[in-house]
């Protein structure tokens, strides 16, 4: 993982791996020279590998230490490996073969929480919760429906990081400082080896533009968006007033003197984090504004908060997935919990609207009964037919295979909805895209 | 154009049109009902269009509006007017068909800003100009080719607003308050009614998430950031020191104490008008932050932020273009400049290269030849043969056809880069894509 | 209240005002001139206070009407009106004026709500409520002392403005375009009259920079950061789940079908709102960024930000104060909710200190004993003597004077603690700042 | 200097080192038990300014390693060092600390970066550069007269920063967890002891809010903002087309292959580093965002960005000092420049005023004369009298006086003005206040 303050040495073997290959097909002098030069790059590589390459800050970059070294080991032919090259355009090259290869890590945990996500929701089957707006209990919800509404939030995160990743997947190398180069370079076979679509058509556009990375922090932004609302989410369900899940020990934080709390730790620092990954949008939108072209030094400062970003939501996105796995939800508790708030009302709006009552006169109907029950106290399912008849006379026998929680899931019938069956076929969508199997 | 403040009357039609389309296909009561309906909003569509329709604030919204008129106009068929309806999911999907014609409109006038920009790139051939590194001369490079890195960079903003839309664009309604409905509604209907490419997944992902708006506002805020760059690019080269372009008249504004200035106040605005989109991101990024599910108040503010940028940003596309039509390159003032600051020097280290000197070298040897020109105060192409010799005897004749701008720019060859060649290619790449005709 | 699309009329005017004192002490042409332009300067008020005054848009701005008027009735004394000006002065000494009023109207608006607080708290004397970690109960405290933390906080938000305000009031008039002016004008005198501290000492500082609206918005970020956090608290209150608090209708919104719920919409919007003026600062941060001296046309972006902020601001403090007005604590259920948690455990730690058992030791034996009472799902005052002796010696008759919620309150005892005495006396304190009588 | 990753050691000994005052006045057990550990405090406070204390990430925070390290040394007595003690307090407590150091540290800075503004501006006595608007020349300026400017704005950012050190300086030790205590501390003592002003008056507010840090980080933008302006206009200075400045290569970089260039990185890494600022700002807004009280965990993530912006704001002033120290303005350059733009022109309307012409009419006048000089090719200064009073008989021989940009600085005279004298009392006022000689 990138580390926010220095060039860690994963960040420069990786393009540097890649550059031996840039040397094999991009700079063709005499065969001798490119095979020693070729030799000497294996050779830094290996020292890299093992750890014992000496990297000199005062040889300012990855790029001029590499070159330093190549110096010392083949002497001349060194001089030549910077042939039709900046460091405009290699770090601009680099930059964005490291944020290809954050995109992926960045998906592939957005994967494991669906799988987290998909899992809890396969443990629960059946788990009626309820369904909120403006915080107030509204109607009935399946758990599952509810944990998939972050699946699907998911998906369109990392379609999102996708997109993002085909757009930026151009490569800048060759266009030197600036203007290109008079020299006979092949930027398509350099583009190809290095695994781009192609090379950028412009290359004032190439060195001093970084859209890419303003495009790749907003799509971090909105995920980390998305997760702060399952923190959010998480930590109220954890609260003693909700009581609806229980983290385990082993992603809760507890206090000796009160040793039956389990503080949800994890959820809160995912929803703090949200904050420094729109931080770092912020920092970067505002660093690109007003630059005139093409290469200013002020873009030396792209690197760490595109650093912070990723490495923030990584671990938001694996401590979400840690959590899901280690949480219970009690039951007993919910259950309980159900009657209060009336939340099979509109489905007895809807039995009243299939009778054939309008829909205006229907909700009058039910808020009539609700606040009939409200002042007994009661539920709507407790209240006799003679009760509900004296409110409208539409009611009849049937009206009760409406009434209460269970009943009500059952009743939704529409695409994409709470009821029962349509639950159970999204989750069988899930189950399928993601690989996994339903036990 | 949207207004900031309020819903207008455009806002509100638009989705009531496609309303009528909804009833046609959504309800199906008895036919007598479903005609009394749908002639009633026919009726109260021609007042809306005339201008005729009493809006009233106490029926709080455009749904609210029409069902209420409906009712005076039709009696009790109109209660019927909202089955298997919420305002959560109506709202959510009026806004997703406002945004996905808004950005029809921004990519329309994305599209009309590249135009202007290669037409202004087709008047100036072969001008050069002083391609700049930390706002100091580095290489020539020609306008049309720094020109096209904006055309470029627009490409992506439409490109990005595209992806947006595709990923907008699925219909949620059908969702209801956040469950669904038990009432037989085919959402596949309504959603292909409604041009969309399908009916979201989820009940409860689609009345509370508003990424579509922050994806939307984020692509609004990097297109808007280019923006701000042109802008000062264009502020610098109308000053008195670059003295590179000139506004019309009707472009700038002058001053009657002073009746020579040209103030290039529309780019000056460009600029400054990038700030507020960046902040209706920052707006809507803070507003969804940790929002539990599914629709909480908080999301009313969710238009005011989208009105602004996509007012702001088409305003900011429009000026651009309309400046863009309307400045003069002096050809003259540029053609002035060029000599100062050795522009050709890496064309000169290209000679050398090519010539077998390895890079390095090449490097130190231009350095001091500029040096030598520097102390003299004489450009490199004032140097005889026997002065250059006099430092590297690898100079030949043949040197003289790589000094100077002119020069220089011949000998880039380099795809994307600003050699002559290259960028005529690329500037026929534009007119084709543009549909434009290179007179 | 300021709107924010336009220079409202009352904007226009309160400067307008003030400009009459300045021709009265500024301009020192021969007397009738000057008496000449005064009489016309008051005729223009007249027209302008009786909604007479004909605004046209084509003069650009306040001053351009004004003086055009001024010509149209007096003639030839009317140009000399601008004398020893410019738009670059004006505007600036009318921006500081109109942020100047809009800084006492919010102050007065934070003081509304403190009273509101304040008296909530005076309602509720006594009222023990759990106070949260982590969103876990942790301790109880009293419903005044957590009011009062609010109370607190608005003070410094208070503050805050006023110090914007201290630094704010200095006066820009006679900077002119940017240099200052060779007429003998007296700043001084000018300054003095519209109520500034003193004239700016630089001129060009005082066209030209707008730290004055960056450090007002961000202190009307600060506050609305404050009141989103007392928006969430009093929504999850307001939750079926906390059921701490219920909202009166005339501050709820409800719903047709369910007549029992009072959704806490005021709150909700106010914790959205809060997104809005942090968008606003952001705007103003990016709009400055990287701009040159003296003044640039980007500048005449910085009203509509302040406006929305000032708008935003008063209607988040005013519409926060009027919820507070109208809420009723349920006693019954949060007297209810209060033995889970254990929230005398730290009170027993501090009985066993006193009794000189070191800290450590005391909670590890606190801790022991709230695990006994977790496995007999009892409460510590559920313990008889001989359980708590079996944990440890020390535990004596007096013990159970520290068990309970209510005797844990009364035990906390150090200065800004929640002990009933300690709150009292803090709630002296602000109902004698606030001039509020305790009944 | 704080660094961004971690709790570094020296942001470990501060708050130690006071606690071993903390110690002495607040616990008072019986005097052997408080002797032996102070003793073992001193012994721990030596370790660590050797180096040779063992911190153990697995012990948490600072906190926990002291007290850790100090039962391992005396055993028993350790027990006793939380008491009336929670990491809630104690961490605010040591963040008041540590803003309070971090804002003493960065108003130092900022007087350095005045006193090298004010020593480059008695370098350059009398000369005169242009004064813009839209970036477009518009009137001269002592040079002297613009970075007083930078002077002015500096000096608001120092008083921001103490008026939120006075708002930040209370203690929020004692409050515990969030209630307080029953233990007979004396809140008084501790926090005098601190150097703080009084306690905190309410415990809830004092380990909940963060808006010391928000309001520290809205100064440090607004200062960032400030410097942004600088670089923005040295980077502009430095280049070829403005060519009113060169840095001493101590403070730019250059290039092998162009050894006459003279890159003002330093100020370009000024400007962008502005936007990290912002950012870290964004970070704390969006992280406070909707949190209830009391203390959440998100709040762990309130440190990075202020470290983070403290770091980058004290680079930002130290570079801008050093670069101040290190640039030559090019008088002769800037002197060859100053004919262009007609920078008399307002002077000329003064003077016309001041022979009794009103002001629009003298406008009038001006603007046809440099009209006329326009298609001349000239200054008005170059134009005869006979051709003046061609076109305004007003004008008569000693209209010279008030010609050319020398004559035009003499003439201003307005309190704050770029006049000669008026700068001169500017320069003497800064140079008292700052403690500095003139030469």
């Amino acid at each position: 993982m990138p580390s926010r303050n220095s060039q860690s040495q994963s960040h420069l073997t990786k393009p540097f791996t890649s550059m031996t290959s840039w040397a094999a097909v991009h700079m063709q002098p005499c065969l001798l020279v490119r095979d020693t030069i070729l030799k000497g790059l294996d050779e830094i590589e290996r020292q890299i590998e093992r750890g014992e390459f000496a990297w000199r800050t005062d040889r300012e970059d990855v790029h001029m230490n590499i070159e330093a070294a190549l110096t010392d080991l083949v002497g001349e032919p060194a001089k030549k490996l910077h042939t039709a090259r900046s460091r405009n355009d290699q770090v601009c090259t680099d930059f964005r073969l490291w944020c290809r290869d954050a995109i992926d890590a960045i998906a592939l945990r957005i994967k494991h929480l669906q799988v987290s996500l998909v899992k809890l929701a396969l443990k629960n089957e059946g788990l009626i919760v309820p369904g909120y707006t403006h915080l107030q209990r509204a109607q009935p919800v399946l758990l599952q429906h509810l944990l998939l509404a972050y699946v699907e939030q998911l998906e369109r995160d990392a379609s999102r990081l996708l997109d993002c990743r085909v757009r930026m997947n151009f490569c800048p190398l060759g266009a030197c400082a600036l203007a290109g180069t008079g020299l006979p370079i092949d930027r398509f076979m350099t583009s190809e080896a290095l695994g781009f679509t192609a090379p950028m058509r412009n290359s004032i556009d190439a060195v001093s533009d970084r859209d890419f990375v303003l495009e790749f922090l907003s799509a971090n932004s909105i995920t980390a968006i998305h997760l702060s609302r399952l923190g959010e989410e998480w930590v109220l369900w954890a609260s003693e007033e909700f009581g609806f899940l229980t983290p385990s020990d082993s992603v809760s934080t507890g206090s000796s003197i009160m040793p039956q709390k389990k503080n949800p730790d994890p959820m809160e620092l995912v929803r703090g984090k949200s904050a420094r990954v729109v931080g770092d949008l912020v920092s970067l939108l505002v660093l690109c504004k007003g630059l005139p072209h093409a290469y200013n030094r002020d873009l030396q400062e792209d690197k760490e908060p595109v650093f912070d970003s990723v490495k923030t939501i990584m671990g938001m996105l694996e401590v979400s997935a840690e959590f899901a796995d280690n949480i219970t939800f009690n039951q007993e508790r919910i259950r309980n919990a159900l009657p209060a708030g009336h939340l099979d009302a509109t489905t007895l709006a809807d039995y009243l609207v299939k009778k054939g009552i309008p829909f205006r006169t229907s909700h009058d109907i039910v808020g009539r009964s609700v606040a009939f029950c409200v002042s007994r106290k009661c539920q709507l399912q407790d209240l006799s037919l003679a009760e509900l008849r004296s409110i409208s006379t539409v009611f009849d026998e049937d009206v009760y295979e409406f009434l209460g929680v269970e009943n009500a899931i059952k009743k939704f019938s529409s695409y994409g909805s709470t009821g029962s069956e349509c639950v159970s076929s999204q989750l069988d969508y899930w189950v399928a895209k993601l690989d996994l199997s339903r036990k």
